[in-house]
């Protein structure tokens, strides 16, 4: 049972003000919350519809878990098709992200992307090619959205993602910082080493000047076609699939 | 002005069956109605916002155009911000995709693709990368669809796309025939050489086992993470840049 209070808070944890108020997201879909419950995130409660307990695994056992009718679900579910369970998780402490950490491996900054699908489905590929840590500049849209996690496919839940002020965190990070841009060194000709930032700009206007004043090296993908552009997630898998093949 | 049958007329193109029916679809937006204008396809009528036109080129002076107000474009447009220009463009007749346009380029296949956004990604992406066909399974989500058209952004207007029974295709067509799969060949260790046919499945349920069984040349792209697959689209730019790479 869901009392109609809980079904409104849950739903205003759609809006990013009642998430950071609170310091909780919600988490949809079987997969998804299985991956939250074995991740290093602290699950709140766990709302879910009859006979689906068992799928999520052992460590479910010890989750405040409420079962619900499938209509509460729909009510309280940020997908046009719910599916069988919802959990509201923690929003993680921020941790720095250190020099140290930076060392050894890749990094990709984000600097203003809007489109929850964008951010989402680049959550996800970086996770595919073992890049682990995201840092956004404090205007990209905000990774407990629930079209982000829903677009993180489960992802989310092993990704370290922190916002900064970009401008500062760039001042000096001890590893090179390359930027995706149109005007570049083609990135087939380009050797990424084992470490580096990779910045990514905004869908319409890119990276802003004074975040390309900080990259050492303007890489670019090639055309051999028409369109104007690409997709930023697109261009983020790119980047990252290039970055891997030569490691 | 607009009267209210050509309103609900443009606002029922919205759906497939009208589409098809009526032989047209719509096309939003300055940059993409612009593209339209200046490809092979037809444009049936122009509705256009307060000094629009101008932008639109010295072209679009042969074309039926019509002003309206900016709330009847709201009413016409698919689009949550609707975007100063809505083109209604005639459907071309189905061409056929011969075995002599094949030989020397590459083709992609699309195997039930059901997200607007991702197959309009992947055509705005195999426009950049000088990918010029494309051939669908007739379950694939309809190229006319406005989210699909809207994600190509203008692309569409360059790229040849057309549903066939795929199976039937696949026999024999003279090129190579590569497939993404989660089990191959590592893609950073095959040479596509200058032509093929790359095949690209379903977001959940991958490429059918008949079409699998077409696949000469099995590729993967390898996973350095943990994520448990890729977004098809992302897929598609991965497998783009690569053929790209080497030629």
């Amino acid at each position: 049972m869901i009392s109609k209070s809980q079904i409104s808070f849950i739903k205003s944890l759609q809006q990013k003000k009642i998430r950071k108020a609170n310091g909780l997201f919600i988490v949809e879909g079987l997969k998804s919350v299985s991956e939250f419950i074995n991740s290093d995130y602290t699950i709140d409660t766990i709302y879910y519809t009859e006979n689906v307990m068992p799928k999520l695994g052992n460590l479910s056992q010890n989750i405040k878990s409420i079962e619900i009718s499938v209509s509460d679900l729909t009510k309280i579910s940020a997908l046009t098709s719910p599916q069988q369970v919802l959990a509201i998780v923690k929003i993680p402490k921020h941790r720095d992200l250190t020099k140290q950490m930076l060392k050894g491996s890749f990094t990709i900054a984000i600097d203003g992307i809007q489109d929850p699908g964008n951010f989402g489905t680049i959550i996800r590929t970086a996770d595919w090619f073992g890049v682990n840590h995201l840092v956004c500049s404090e205007d990209t849209v905000d990774v407990y959205n629930p079209k982000v996690v829903q677009a993180t496919m489960g992802s989310l839940s092993r990704i370290y993602v922190a916002y900064f002020d970009l401008h500062e965190f760039l001042d000096d990070p001890g590893v090179p910082v390359f930027g995706a841009l149109l005007e570049g060194k083609s990135i087939y000709e380009t050797n990424f080493g084992n470490e580096g930032i990779l910045i990514l700009g905004n869908e319409g206007n890119g990276i802003r000047p004074q975040i390309i004043s900080k990259i050492q090296f303007p890489i670019t993908i090639p055309r051999f076609g028409e369109a104007e552009s690409l997709n930023v997630a697109v261009s983020a898998s790119i980047f990252c699939s290039e970055i891997r093949r030569n490691s």
